[in-house]
């Protein structure tokens, strides 16, 4: 049977390496027909050797350029949305509307036409001049990047079309797509229109590359190569901890989005206000949407044991079991999510609801509800926040403040955490007091709303501290601050005015707002 | 004898553990007198858990508040600066004046005023507000900072008064200080001020907090501890290392400033323009000042030869012999510069003048003039560019444009890179031609000038990539970019204006930049 190519040096050639892989259609488990090939690392090797030729071109190449290429990259993904839709729900079991043609593909070609218009403004790069001392500064390339994107997004993350892949040719750098190989199909389609963009607006070579698999040891030689500027990785914390250690002796910047609970406390007042019925209907609906398979899903609840305490949990418990059974992305997510149930339960965690394989002819699990007390999460906080990726959350009832307090401050980093608090003051004393301990804990604080929607807005921070992410300091979502992960800060002393990037120099007019002499201009 | 104290939760006391160590005065090889404590697990542990209920308090504080105390402390440091002066002399060898009273002192108190004011404007947070959206983000405190400050630089450096501290307070963080133990008194003095500063502004106990000395193991743990937030790093490639791979493990940013060869490129036009002489006074000033120990000194020269190459390199090695041998900071930098010259000779380097023992009673080496062929670097790269840190530098002549390219292209990581080029154009095409290869592989970027200076400027980037620093994207010096570091990206989603930061609530009035639904205001 016929293997698929992958994409290097601007050529669809057959890859490096004998061994393949097949994906599956989730919702009916069948195995889909092409033949995806696991790369050796020759493949690896050309596709860095071209990417630094690229990014020598693409290092001189005006923002506008890049900008052109974003946008006819954006406009064909548009034109050729149905069978993108096609391919992705066939790859990935999501449904085909409203997810992912009305939602996921237009944040889609939304993100790479903010990051045109962000390449094209160049505010990003931070632009800073000091007169007196002739030094001035701005944000530029940093090489190559690697991107592996995750399975549960297969055009918004995707490697060759999502975030990172916009912010990181925003910057200026070619892009080496490791497609996630749950949906390589997706991914060389979206890659077949990168590279016809590419061709049609001038890009070098190399600008995108792709392959679908490699080894796990190649894969860590790729994230350290010398030739490597940056890797972003959003995907299972196993894999990825192994790129970053790899990543981290090579000295090269690796941003990673790993994994969360997501933590929702639900302060006694706010139940009362809202009554039971409602908080368990916001909860179940954030934590069962698409199967809950978001980076953001609401894996754990915090509650403080009072009157209502017992109903809310049947309730939701009750919703669980009444709401259908979604179907999971891959065979992987089945198994590592019923892995994740046992880790639960041998932990201590109770079952409410759920548990073992669901009702339907695809991946799935039941919808699953567990519960253990503050006092045994605190005992075991490791494995109670083992990340159940998928329809499954935990609820921990808290005997009171101070055992809430210890859950949250026994929790690891996340993307998100909320707090529910009355709107009539009664929760207030408690969010005052839980609310710094959860702040050092997240990237992204909510009030009184579930965590499951991620804006793409420049106020966004998908982000959170380890090991939600690998920093702190750094957004996944959101332009120009996904960008500038990509960037490296260059800084000019005493360089002749001609020799200077156009945005630093005195004849500069364009859009970009600049830090001149201590001033904004 | 007795010891000197730890100042650990707001008191000098005790350490725990029994080892010492002493200080010398290296113009004289003398030992001095005090007797310093090597502190076991106990007195980090203990520090940590003052400075994470600092830290509780701190990041409620208002930046007027923490201002407060940076311009308090730089205050009592100028009020100080004699005595100051004197232990820092005896202890580094570094003249009193100008180095130390004239330069470095109000360098120092300088820093402290900047970071007073970007902590009085906030502007370093970058506030970001989606109003349709309901999001809102700035940079906020990321937790206890550990600060490793370095032999160089006995004030602007010190890891209780220099750049990093400055840089970790103004972001809303305690510092713990561990002292460079060729300059322990000076630290020591030093944060007597910061604690005497911290007091008068009610700034809360274990804001700083400093131990001089522990075991390898017990800094990696540090490093890494659960309570830290971050650390700062300046010192030897080896140490740095070794905390880096804990700190990575433990998902802790660490900052690092490790080693750079600061290669200096001339070209021949700018030889012809300038005269040998005046080239060789330039470079041979700049490399032996401060006996070449500055992070920035120029350690690697690349000519291409020509008629005029013989001639500098012997210019230069004549006036290596003429200028007076430097005391070096300390035994150890005595040993570690030695030992490069070894490395140096062995790789290939011939002796254009110097190595051996210095010629004065401190420690000191010979001002060390080497040179290797550009084909002998690109057959030992790595042995070639060992840092030999102090009054050394090594010539590499290429026999033409493509073996520099080669040279360039076979460098690490680096602080600085420099190219002077003729003014009449003659060396345009050579420049174009290196200026992209050098561009990746240095932070700041030079022409026709030595990197020695570091102008404390917001334009500056006192950063490069991997392994001059950790990370490509940040800077050491330069406010408000060094602020960044020490940040935590905080999201506010639907958070209540009654609950935001303040400079993120509607009401804020302050004088900070805020990007506000895509518009600077």
């Amino acid at each position: 049977m016929q293997k698929e190519d992958v994409l290097i040096a601007g050529e669809w050639r057959a890859a490096s390496g004998s061994d393949t892989f097949q994906a599956a259609n989730p919702a009916t488990k069948e195995t889909l027909a092409p033949l995806y090939p696991v790369s050796s690392w020759a493949d690896c090797d050309a596709a860095l050797e071209c990417a630094s030729e690229a990014f020598e071109v693409m290092s001189k190449m005006s923002g506008d350029q890049i900008a052109k290429f974003l946008g006819a990259y954006a406009d064909l993904i548009e034109a050729n949305s149905t069978k993108l839709v096609e391919i992705a729900n066939q790859e990935t079991g999501l449904p085909a509307s409203p997810r992912l043609g009305d939602v996921e593909l237009p944040r889609t070609t939304g993100q790479l036409r903010q990051a045109a218009d962000a390449a094209r403004n160049g505010t990003w790069k931070q632009p800073t001049i000091d007169s007196a001392n002739g030094i001035r500064s701005c944000l530029g390339p940093l090489g190559p990047v690697c991107v592996f994107g995750p399975n549960n997004f297969p055009f918004a993350f995707n490697s060759a079309a999502g975030g990172d892949f916009a912010a990181a040719i925003a910057a200026g750098n070619p892009v080496i797509a490791k497609a996630n190989t749950s949906h390589p199909g997706t991914t060389k389609a979206l890659a077949e229109l990168a590279a016809e963009a590419a061709v049609a607006t001038g890009m070098p070579t190399g600008t995108v590359q792709l392959i679908y698999r490699t080894s796990h040891e190649d894969g860590a030689k790729l994230v350290s190569d010398p030739r490597i500027g940056a890797t972003g990785y959003t995907g299972s914390r196993h894999a990825g901890l192994t790129l970053k250690k790899a990543a981290d002796e090579a000295g090269k910047p690796i941003y990673l989005e790993l994994s969360s609970v997501n933590p929702v406390v639900i302060l006694p007042g706010s139940i009362k206000e809202n009554g039971i019925e409602a908080t368990a209907s916001e909860f179940s609906g954030s934590c069962l949407m698409g199967t809950g398979q978001f980076c953001t899903n609401p894996g754990l609840v915090v509650l403080i044991q009072d009157e209502n305490t017992d109903e809310l949990i049947s309730t939701i418990g009750q919703q669980f079991e009444n709401a259908p059974d979604g179907v999971l992305l891959s065979s992987g997510v089945e198994k590592s999510l019923s892995e994740s149930h046992k880790i639960l339960q041998e932990a201590g965690a109770e079952v409410v609801s759920g548990t073992g394989e669901g009702k339907n002819d695809g991946f799935s699990c039941r919808n699953t509800l567990l519960k253990a007390s503050g006092a045994e999460f605190i005992a075991s906080p490791e494995a109670l926040q083992t990340e159940a990726f998928g329809n499954c959350s935990l609820i921990v009832v808290a005997k009171d403040l101070d055992e809430a307090t210890g859950v949250l401050s026994s929790l690891e980093g996340n993307l998100t955490g909320c707090i529910y608090s009355a709107k009539d003051g009664s929760d207030d004393a408690a969010y005052d007091h839980l609310e710094p301990v959860l702040r050092r804990k997240v990237g992204r604080l909510l009030n009184d709303k579930m965590p499951t929607g991620v804006a793409v807005s420049p106020a966004m921070n998908h982000g959170g501290p380890f090991p939600a992410t690998g920093h702190p300091g750094f957004t996944a979502v959101g332009i120009p601050a996904s960008i500038v992960r990509f960037g490296a800060l260059h800084c000019y002393d005493n360089v002749r005015q001609d020799r200077l990037p156009d945005i630093l120099k005195d004849s500069y007019s364009g859009p970009a707002q600049r830090f001149i002499d201590g001033k904004w201009s």
